[in-house]
């Protein structure tokens, strides 16, 4: 059996999203920006794609979606941007984001700090989030953004954007979301928080890779990443993708609608897979259920190293992570693990396991027979647990690492 | 019937790059930096595309290709990180490009001048081109780049790549060129020119919109435009977009063998239309035919103002142009005829036709004899075309514009 258990790293595209694209290679092939049938073809398909992100959002006319080539882009192009307006061109030298962001937002941090940015990454608490009073008490007067994830890839951990937002109003100061994890997985209205631009890409929610879009709310001024030609607006240009454009229109609409049901499913078998899993001694699962997105585990087994386990399921048709995809060629410790206070060796042990509505019931009655398995047998040959005592009497906790 | 002549803004994908990307979007969908088998089974159709894009530009093992969005990211990407590595960072002050470039080359150095780069953008001659000599009076200490494109998307122009790196090299400035109009068209050898990057699309020879890439010569260092995970070694980030980068591959492959053979059967095309063409009175076509793109004709038709001949075209089934396809939806006059000293009323009077392998004869014969008509139809209604004389006796002209 084939088990696809890592769709926080990218997702199958949905058949009908697929089916949806085609007419955009060969029929309706124009340069939509071109005055002649060609390529005014497939303007319809392009206004409904459009309407579809919008609606999924909750976005109103104010606000501009731009489509990007990935949330990579489009965090690369909201934290240089807001650096070429607010800082280099304005009175700002502060960067608040946090220490466990994808590596689009903190490379990118880095590379600003290297050109004289100040930069402040908070520590998430116990439960793998930020806390808002952290954030305001890190605000000053020359804070040009706070950029904060929606939900953690890693964890599934969900933040507290709401009041993180209302504290960013508050102050004034610019407020970024990497909604890749969040879009799609869990509601995301633009009206009932306050934030100025989310980023986001279809491949998290079974559209293709290679398409993203940055949410801009009440259409604000932000330096473009990409200059050029008059595409969007002005704000992004390059020949406009229309297949993956109509495609990402389609797959959010998919995503979202009946989505309480969606996710009441999804939840169920993750639920079904992690307490089955918490029935081995020593294991651990990051953050509660309740603030995680439905389709996330992040499980730590003590004495069984995480790529060894990658291994073994990988053996058994099963794919997993040990966290971020962006990272999982390199066998460095679990970043969001260590910050959140696990010891060394407990950061090395992290799998996660992340569902999709594909996933069935009998993937993950396979997954639970495997997963056990493979945890009896490298436990078996695993010097380092074979000398250590089961930890609070061997039983096993959705717990939180301290 | 219906006939596409904008193949310099777009191309139709070719059905065999649309067959051969299919099964990357449901089957092997995994992220290609996942350990698990999901990730790693589309590595050799990754491999074979890298290959396939080596191999069209015959780039050495010592040389980087990453892959792009598209070419307008590839053009932001060498101009804003040569800024940042040698002006920001370096000692250097100038840029120097030219008056006809992509709007992405073009409004990225207006961009640079706000940040106090300063940019000699240089003039074409009377045949659409610059010249080495030109390029090589500019250079100082300061210059950090030069900054050409290698064929102009607008008249077809082919422009001296190969004297114009030999005097970068030989002045030790670095040598950018947006290859965008010439890779896929005309043989891009990067062993016979010294170039040290250039800029390409997909979808200019029948692969999708939204992928292209970057040659970087001797793997180079080149801050990245796009900072996060370790994809492409590190120097463009974002999950590869796997489903158009084995489409690029392909469609690269296709568009390159036998090329000869298909540009002569382009150009046999292309020079019976433009033969046809120039039989009405007071027609222009810029360029000499030996130095131009084989596909491409751009051709002035005194007292026929541009936009009107494209509606005309296009009630007719013909798709063309009045140039840049980034710039059509505007109703300004064609900065390229302009750079070569055309008069205004004749810079607003462009037609760009530009032919593909998949042009037939019979869509030739058809954009004939319905060119010529239009052309008849607009004239008799054109007040200033009544008013004046014909010039140079009314005959036709292949002319260089002065």
């Amino acid at each position: 059996m084939q088990v696809y258990l890592d769709n926080n790293a990218t997702t199958m595209v949905d058949p009908e999203v697929v089916e949806t694209m085609q007419p955009f290679f060969t029929k309706m092939y124009g340069n939509p920006n071109s005055l002649h049938k060609f390529g005014t073809a497939s303007h319809p398909a392009l206004s409904k794609a459009i309407n579809q992100v919008y609606t999924a959002l909750n976005a109103t006319d104010a606000d501009d979606i731009v489509f990007t080539s990935c949330a990579t882009e489009s965090n690369n192009w909201v934290l240089q941007s807001v650096f070429i307006d607010h800082i280099v061109n304005g009175d700002k030298d502060h960067i608040i984001t946090t220490e466990v962001e994808h590596p689009s937002v903190l490379s990118t941090c880095k590379f600003l700090e290297e050109q004289g940015v100040k930069v402040t990454y908070l520590p998430v608490n116990n439960q793998g989030v930020v806390e808002p009073h952290t954030v305001k008490s890190f605000i000053t007067d020359k804070t040009a953004l706070v950029s904060i994830m929606w939900a953690s890839n890693e964890t599934g951990m969900i933040f507290p954007i709401k009041e993180i937002g209302e504290i960013c109003k508050e102050k004034g100061v610019l407020f970024h979301s990497d909604g890749v994890q969040a879009v799609g997985k869990i509601p995301v209205d633009l009206q009932e928080v306050h934030v100025d631009f989310v980023s986001m890409s279809a491949h998290k929610f079974h559209g293709p890779k290679g398409v993203g879009a940055l949410y801009i709310k009440n259409s604000q001024p932000l330096t473009p990443l990409l200059h050029g030609g008059e595409h969007m607006g002005g704000r992004r240009s390059g020949t406009l993708n229309v297949p993956y454009i109509v495609a990402m229109g389609k797959a959010i609409e998919l995503a979202t609608t009946n989505m309480q049901e969606k996710m009441a499913s999804i939840r169920a078998k993750r639920d079904r897979l992690e307490d089955a899993l918490l029935e081995l001694s020593d294991t651990f699962v990051v953050g509660n259920r309740e603030n995680r997105t439905p389709n996330t585990i992040l499980i730590s087994i003590r004495g069984v190293e995480g790529e060894g386990m990658l291994w073994d399921l990988n053996n058994g048709g099963i794919g997993a992570s040990t966290g971020s995809a962006c990272a999982s060629a390199d066998l460095e410790a679990n970043t969001v693990m260590l910050a959140i206070g696990a010891d060394n060796e407990l950061a090395h042990t992290g799998i996660r396991l992340s569902l999709s509505r594909f996933t069935t019931d009998e993937e993950i009655d396979y997954t639970i027979t495997h997963f056990k398995d493979a945890v009896k047998r490298l436990r078996a040959i695993s010097s380092s647990f074979a000398k250590q005592q089961p930890t609070k009497g061997g039983e096993a906790q959705e717990c939180e690492l301290h």
